[in-house]
């Protein structure tokens, strides 16, 4: 398989290629990226190791710039863009090649949302088909799309311990959630500064400001969660990791054993989501893996979910990975990695 | 002035040392430890200066055995000990000596709590004449106090905040709190270590199962507020610094600039506590002062509290020495650090 | 193949675990430990994912006892155990099953070296016949080997930049290293703790009083440099992470080119050592991965070397697979990470 | 004693005016700053705390244009501005108050070896009146100097355990240096996102190419120490923090204890610079203070020199407030921090 990569010299776009690079399906990748159009990969991206060379679809292992690609050369296309940009890229792409968003450009079914939270929409008919790529809850349509819309890290870390008690819980969820720094970019503001972010824990977007809680919103209201829900995130001196503590209100009596077993039952054939072996779960141990891993906790009447992922694998490039794992018959877990630190 | 220091090795004998040695009011500090005993100050503790000799009522500016110390030679004594062996220690000396103690032993009026939580208490009949020294909220207590307990780090920062509110919420209080890897002591557990904490979030002692909560407890109810509280702590690796995100329920509507203007009357006449200059608060601006910097979010029916202090300074040695300050009649910022990191 | 992993508790046990469950010629793997034996995998070590389990020799993905284990069972044996122990253990084995060691037990050849740095040695006679796998430069010893040693981190770091210029350099060689904290192990000690190494800067073992440097002066005099060499190590906090830093002098002048050729063309056929694409090289270009990147700058007559690697992994785990890879004529590269940071 | 801080909105003016609105004899600070003019101190630098007001010397604690400010009407004027742009403003001030300028400007006898290596020198007949501020070497002219050029960061660092050995090493001298991010500066360069500079180690201009290697040749010449010096600085990930290896060779033999004499000896009257508690210096333990600690080795005919010191501290604006302190008769130590972390 041959894979066009748009956008891959920000963090999820470096990703994406250390990822497909050691893919056992794809053949060759093609780094495609208008800033850095024409100059080596392992210039601009050093991480990237030697070998890489031999799978680059490109001369002498150079950036091309997109203008100069033709996508329907690719078997798939990822797009790791920022908002409005991947839509009016990818939008005339629909239906000749599948396309990976990871950008928000897509992930709503209603387009008035995304414009009141990010911009106007320049193909808002397209909405309707895009597949939210939650993978281990929209697996059949992943198989079929041909738009795939990748979720935003904090909805993939807060849903997935939050969607298997989706019946059971009601009044407010609360959920709070830390970001290392990738989370923020790569940008060049004094606030991602080495010197700024050291010792430093800090709240921000609260109050359900951030982008990402109409798009949580969508996920509960389509499961029929009637409920509010609150959020926070902060950003803390890691680089990659997330975790959300969530607490959820139980409309019925649930033991703790019960509670266990339904995270175990939900993701009994979701080879990259579970119960932490810890008694509660630690970013270190899914640090450049697809896994989510989650904890649970009964307290009366109140439901207490951990859950933790690498906001740049998971979060963003692992999931699109998966994702096209499924929708092109592949193993879902090929090329993914599972083992985090110690 | 003269300051015994019982317990000089763990780090908040290590902060209270740095305070008193360079405080205008203290002549000289008797730093006592059991285990260093007869060790030079600053062989165990390098980053003391060279000036400290000159302060130490020691022989050689070395540790003494708190055995061979005349307590009564003192005009102050901290205690920086182990829960049990504070009180072990104190209780004998009370009413001599004003004591200030950084562990729970004189915290809980109710000697049952403490038992439950800790262990059984050596006098419990002191409990009662103990001051509970979150000094904002109980200076006069603590102007003539003999025996002053000061507040965990988790308590004095959820209760900044929360208590100027404490006639308007009810419902549900649910705090967040974020710590870094200090506030687990000295302790050389595989878990502290530099290799297992980078890069790592997680939480602990869910479900109000942290020691802390009974203590957070009984502040609350001391002050008349009748709601349900639910605490999670989490470590994340900073070495000093203490993050809290509170949401309560409003009982009644309130504007945003109410809400400011209630924190700010609060903490008028408090140097240390009051808003944060930026939107929200950041642990690195108090890193190594005794400040806790608050922000406030009203959204609807909810509060949103952010407060950050440094676990050891205002959380710990600070406060302690605050205390001090208020108890001997000096000015309460003596000794003590405004200025916070960039 | 089948392989057996002695002491898989520690930080490079835990690495080379990692990197075994995820070899495509590894089939099943056996994971010995004294400590952690009848322990599940996953619970001592949560960063191993939940596939691990197929691949794992054991009952129900537990450690496994040594002393229960037949390690002609095996087709290969790591041994990532302290020093001496390793040598006890493997003594016997040796000529049954290829045994490739991560202590320092068979990297001498001289027993009286190894016993004036180390201790006394349980099996003297087996130094003469051990390989020592630096694989870049002994790959006919290792592919042939029946024990092979794989070198200290600092020695790898040190030498591949280094033995290109074997020929051209003499009088004084200065290299000042730089290590990452999991170069210290998983000891229990106060000064491994996270707040003990956060903003911490320290040389240690400095005037060549580092066990590394009789190793260093084997390989060199094994090539027939005859120069001073002088070592300092400092710890830092990273960690994974080594940087060497050398000045040589050059016995004959030498341009810049040519000294770049000179590291060019002696990595030619090496996948993992080369040159690196920046300027100088940076250790998160390497992180988690087997290679070594190198900068070299002629200044007049001297020379100044620039190499980077993990600690844990070219310098550990990941060299001792490499080793195997050779041993077993598998690929050079098989299921050895390439792609770092960024 | 009122103060005019001119630039400061940088790390080495935030750290100015934190040292100085805690000096005991300075009455009034005027924080002065281009980019910031008009905007609350507070608001820009949110670690200043609530306290500062009272001791700033505008208008509600704002920035003040240093256009708009008489610098007449200040007792001492510190810079710590960009090059050049230092110069230009200083020039016409020198004779009317006395000034301390913490850019390179004033640090060279030798326009030509200014301009060479930064631009030309709006003022070069200046430069020979000027008095080279590391302070323990130059008390007596910084005690009368009308312009004090505080030393970089690492010629402190490199000099104070150096320059006590001046007449006794010969040869070559190797200086490998550590810093922390901040010595890089504000600068809003992806190179010092947090993202990029955690787990990374790494050299920079390596071969005598940094700025501040003729500084400290012209250091060495003036004390007729006739080496090649040889240099090389790395980043490494803390924020404060420098640390300096040497090896020199010695030109008679010494032995560890007379070695250890001439450090203290050296600076028997000096309360910041001496032996480290330590058997090797640590940088946490010297963190923001003014603080340099040493340790000596001798190993055969070769000193091993380590050093540590806050390159934002001892290195930038402590050092400057210890030359206003010389400079204007206080005692050398007031204002200035001792203790560092634990």
């Amino acid at each position: 398989m041959k894979a066009l990569v748009l956008g891959s010299t920000g963090y999820t776009g470096m990703m994406l290629l250390r990822i497909l690079l050691d893919h056992p399906d794809i053949d060759s990748v093609i780094p495609a990226s208008r800033s850095a159009a024409g100059k080596p990969l392992q210039g601009v991206d050093p991480g990237i190791g030697g070998t890489a060379a031999r799978r680059l679809e490109t001369t002498d292992g150079r950036y091309i710039d997109p203008a100069r690609v033709d996508p329907a050369s690719a078997d798939v296309i990822f797009a790791a863009l920022p908002h409005k940009t991947a839509a009016e890229i990818l939008g005339p792409l629909v239906g000749t090649v599948p396309v990976i968003d990871l950008s928000a450009d897509f992930r709503f079914r209603d387009a008035a949302i995304y414009e009141q939270w990010y911009t106007n929409h320049p193909f808002p008919d397209l909405l309707a088909g895009a597949v939210y790529g939650l993978t281990e809850w929209h697996r059949d349509e992943v198989a079929t799309g041909e738009i795939i819309a990748c979720p935003g890290c904090y909805p993939t870390c807060v849903l997935l311990p939050l969607l298997p008690f989706a019946g059971r819980i009601g009044g407010t969820i609360i959920s709070n959630a830390l970001t290392g720094i990738s989370g923020a970019g790569r940008k060049e503001k004094q606030d991602l500064l080495f010197n700024e972010r050291s010792e430093s824990l800090a709240p921000y977007s609260p109050g359900n400001t951030h982008r990402h809680v109409p798009e949580i919103h969508q996920a509960l209201n389509a499961v029929g969660v009637d409920a509010e829900f609150l959020f926070t995130p902060h950003l803390v001196p890691v680089k990659q990791g997330m975790l959300v503590t969530t607490v959820a209100e139980l409309k019925h009596s649930l033991t703790q054993t019960d509670a266990e077993k339904i995270v175990r039952n939900a993701y009994r054939d979701s080879p990259f989501v579970g119960l932490s072996t810890r008694e509660l779960p630690d970013t270190r141990d899914v640090r450049n893996t697809n896994r989510c891993d989650i904890s649970v906790r009964v307290q009366g009447n109140r439901l207490l979910l951990f859950s933790v992922i690498d906001n740049l694998y998971k979060g963003a490039s692992g999931q699109a990975v998966q994702n096209m794992n499924v929708r092109f018959g592949l193993p879902e877990t090929a090329g993914l990695r599972m083992h985090g630190e110690f």
